[in-house]
């Protein structure tokens, strides 16, 4: 297979993916994608790897080392390079995506996106996370804001006019939003004034576009109702005309930047609302504008959540992509040393990927990396079913994403982790220099599994929630699919059936654990490896994920398809053994992690 | 158990491992060290804690934002605290810690150097390498220099006045030494005169002291003969007189600094020799001392390496170590959330201590850093073994360490780099900021499965030369051991004569797999997996460690104690079943990476 040229994404896998395995041309056979086409989809494509090729990826390293700034106006300054690229971006209309056609948009598959925006992301997920952030903002004004609203919010976003954020962190309360703060205070002319403190909040200051749409979660009842008194507010940085102009600043004030491993070059604020650093209409408060009805707030923010998990899945993957591409180039021109076999030290030495430990790291991280993107592209493909299909199939399609979404956060945020790892010990010592791209990479991937819902949080959603919502009709889908995968796969007979009874085996023991956990009285002991039960649980998936890639490169057997074996061959005899240690420790409910004695740590 | 007052690693730890387990007290009834008692052991200790606090830990992150630079001269500069923290660690004699007393040294067991070495290179890994670098060098010389040399070279290191570096790698050759092409030529008088390049010099450069002593790897005989030509030198950045004093430059001079990921207060430099920037004695080319004999400067240079590669092991362990303990603080002060059974939004957060994953992520720390301090100090004492027993516990003792070399370098590399990215996982996004000291510790601890010899190559090294070694003497030697802990721990029955089964049978399973790889005619196939066969031996050995501090443990069960009972039964529970999959692939001896198409990468 020739090398991509850019060293992104390799655009021979997106196509695999997209079309050999996900048919999803077939969408263009329904109403909301009519307009579309193959040629649209690869028009999309193009466009976004040489922008992501040209404007971004040339200015990873610099907003990495040059951080943002809060200039003399109190205001945070990214480097004009980001802007640059973020004005390229939304002129090429790539930030109208997959909204509606009436709101301006492109009515582009999920699917579709999702490759896409892994050009930006593998270019530069710092600056990426920009446009990011905005267009899951507009799609939730969109989905549950009044007709005004997204008039006045989510279009300008779409248009790139304006940027937005989610804010929910507050120093005392990350994971437990149960615990957040901030007051809203209903006014006379019934918009609100909120008071409090955010945290954490990407994108949350900065210099582009006219103005930041800040999605606030506050409470307006007493602090006991917990999660239940909690509203959304739309808080924009200045407050908009009626005519959509920009006017005078609201009372939202930015305290400071935080410092971080990496994504340097995207923002992640401190802000106060309502400190009267300025004083809209002539007081005090930042004025916000509720967001559906009051106390649904959480589950309003949800709708964007879960969006944004999957995009840190696929944020993860792309990261992981784009080292695994320049280690292997690193791999196949470094030479070093000898095959064990033929030590003659006359010989010249051979380029790296000669060694069997270097094809180990390679074929890790490719099994990582592809199996990630299938992941990311069959729950973008669900998205697409629940907005393009109804009754039974739409509701199907929601249900299984609703499962899958805890994986498609955690599982390449883990093991898409593990590839930069692994890219940075295929570079040896130039990997550890910061002459080498990888180094930046892990340490913007780090982010990921902890940001949108930490690791162990995403255990708690899979386990605790998911798992037993609706009877188990989740899992029931998916180990449905799973079955009718592993029939197919004993019909093709040799590895694949191989691979296919190993897959079988290990579903039955997970489906037996599931079952064992679910008829623990004692729920703190049935959560207790919570964290384990998400990791086998998506090592189950993607040995899925690897098999149904298998059965669709089978025939003809290309170079591109040759690679999928071996990435499948590797992911059933290198990973999926991990789960039968894991599937035995929850099976015994193990309670060490409930009755520790804390002061013996 | 009270806190640690320095959060850098445990005294009580430490004081369990050294007395209650190793017994080193009874070193002190040996010759070498009968000048020393449990009094010059602990005074030692607190020294080093004292120092390591006031004058290591407050400038470790200041280390990492100011890098050393290259001043006008063209010298690298390192920060004056870095130089005032060195001045006291040096004045205070520790740097004369293991050697001769004949040669000014303290004559202190390394297993006690090496413990109080943790609070160093917890307190800041890129500061302490200069001194640990520099004792490297020394020791070096002082076994294989003549008289002359240990006392031009060595004796001032050891006094503190000149700083050491070993000079193995060049841009082209890196894991493959033979490949070197650093050339060295006799000169009338017996000197060399040395010409190359050399790279990723740790220390390569500074203005501390008065001169830098470089160990150098250099040819004198033709390329073809592979590492079977090279020879060891001394070169010294200045000419030192015949009456100890510092003379001229020598013919070395300081082409670039590498900048890393991590590990920044420690220049890592590219270094030309005899590019005549210099003339000593008024021509050019780099003035060399032969150490040893010709051609052996390998064999040489491997005296250092594996004394280099056990303290990569306890470094990895020191920086793993400290985060745990800091991870420890922040999960017992910060709150968050509330217990699984215990969901009431009115009661007030818990410690996040409380909660079973982060318990989890703090055990799993707990059983790589302390297993892994376990590791380092058993090597330790072996060390002390062979420096002060004679005939056959010498020899066994040294026939051990030379196989657990390999383990004591990548196992805490792995997994106490694992521990460090846990701690950050602990502090979740606070964890992810530079205003937390544990993410530099894991960009810090990145580096220790690359240098001294990659992962790949102990993997290569255990199995492909340290099993099979003197017909297998040295996994003999150990087996023995590992067994009579099992029937220990089988006399003491309950969940210690469990953990001993458990061994017992997975210690069965490595020696067959041992045995099927021993008789695989094709060695490419047999070491394929290597890195694999390095890790489950790895875990095998933690495990054995893990049941011999229960024992000690087992009685009285103090607080310290139990939580060492906790901690084992963590690794039997959650870490050793790991090694059941990597067992079953090696014994399937796996081809998929020996006969990879590599154009399907």
């Amino acid at each position: 297979m020739a090398p991509s040229p850019s060293r992104l994404v390799s655009r021979a896998d997106i196509d695999f993916l997209l079309h050999e395995w996900l048919n999803v041309d077939e969408l263009t056979q329904r109403p909301r994608y009519e307009e579309h086409s193959r040629e649209t989809f690869d028009a999309v494509l193009d466009l976004s790897e040489a922008l992501a090729e040209k404007h971004f990826a040339p200015h990873n390293r610099d907003g990495d080392t040059h951080e943002p700034h809060i200039d003399e106006t109190g205001q945070a300054v990214v480097l004009p390079a980001v802007e640059a690229a973020l004005r390229q971006y939304t002129a090429a209309g790539l930030q109208t995506s997959t909204f509606d056609a009436e709101l301006g948009g492109m009515q582009l598959p999920f699917a579709v996106h999702h490759a896409a925006s892994m050009f930006f992301q593998a270019a530069s997920a710092g600056m990426y996370a920009y446009p990011f952030l905005a267009a899951g903002n507009a799609n939730l004004v969109a989905a549950q804001g009044t007709p005004e609203q997204v008039q006045t919010y989510a279009v300008p976003i779409i248009e790139g006019r304006f940027f937005g954020t989610m804010c929910l962190s507050e120093p005392q309360a990350g994971s437990s939003l149960g615990d957040i703060t901030t007051r809203a205070v209903l006014q006379d002319d019934g918009t609100y004034r909120l008071f409090g403190t955010k945290m954490w909040i990407s994108g949350g200051d900065h210099q582009m576009g006219d103005t930041i749409v800040h999605l606030v979660l506050a409470r307006t009842g007493p602090a006991e109702l917990g999660v239940k008194g909690i509203s959304l507010f739309i808080v924009p940085k200045h407050l908009v005309r009626a005519d959509g102009t920009v006017g005078e600043r609201n009372d939202v004030s930015l305290v400071g930047l935080n410092h971080k491993m990496g994504y340097r070059s995207t923002t992640n604020a401190l802000l106060n609302f309502g400190e009267g650093e300025h004083t809209p209409g002539g007081s005090a408060g930042a004025v916000g504008h509720l967001v559906g009805v009051e106390n649904r707030g959480l589950a309003a923010m949800f709708h964007m959540m879960n969006e944004a998990r999957i995009s840190v899945g696929a944020g993860a993957v792309a990261l992981g992509y784009t080292g695994y591409l320049k280690s292997l180039d690193y791999a196949r021109t470094r030479t070093q040393g000898r095959p064990a076999d033929h030590k003659d030290p006359t010989a010249p030495p051979v380029p790296i990927i000669r060694h069997p430990d270097v094809r180990r790291m390679l074929l890790a991280q490719k099994s990582y990396v592809e199996g990630g993107l299938a992941l990311i592209l069959f729950c973008a493909r669900l998205v697409d079913d629940t907005r393009s299909t109804d009754g039974r199939a739409a509701d199907d399609a929601g249900t299984l994403l609703d499962l899958l979404t805890p994986v498609a956060k955690s599982w390449p945020s883990q093991w898409c982790l593990a590839a930069n790892d692994l890219a940075i010990q295929v570079h040896g010592g130039y990997g550890y220099t910061r002459d080498y791209d990888v180094e930046q990479h892990y340490r913007d991937n780090r982010l990921n599994p902890i940001h949108e819902g930490t690791h162990g949080i995403q255990g708690l959603d899979l386990l605790g929630r998911k798992i037993g919502a609706d009877g188990g009709r989740g899992l029931h889908l998916l180990t449905e699919r799973m079955r009718h995968t592993i029939e197919r796969s004993s019909a093709a007979g040799g590895d694949t059936k191989a691979h296919g009874d190993a897959l079988a085996a290990v579903l039955d023991d997970l489906l037996d654990v599931t079952a064992v956990l679910g008829s623990t009285p004692d729920r703190a002991v049935a959560l207790a490896n919570a964290s384990t039960y998400l990791e086998a649980f998506g090592h189950v998936t993607l040995a899925w994920l690897w098999l149904e890639q298998e059965l669709v490169a089978a025939d003809p057997v290309n170079a591109l398809h040759q690679g999928k074996l071996n990435a499948a061959a590797y992911f059933f005899t290198h990973e999926l053994p991990r789960v039968g240690p894991q599937l035995d420790l929850l099976r015994s409910r193990s309670d060490l992690l409930v009755h520790l004695d804390d002061s013996t740590l």
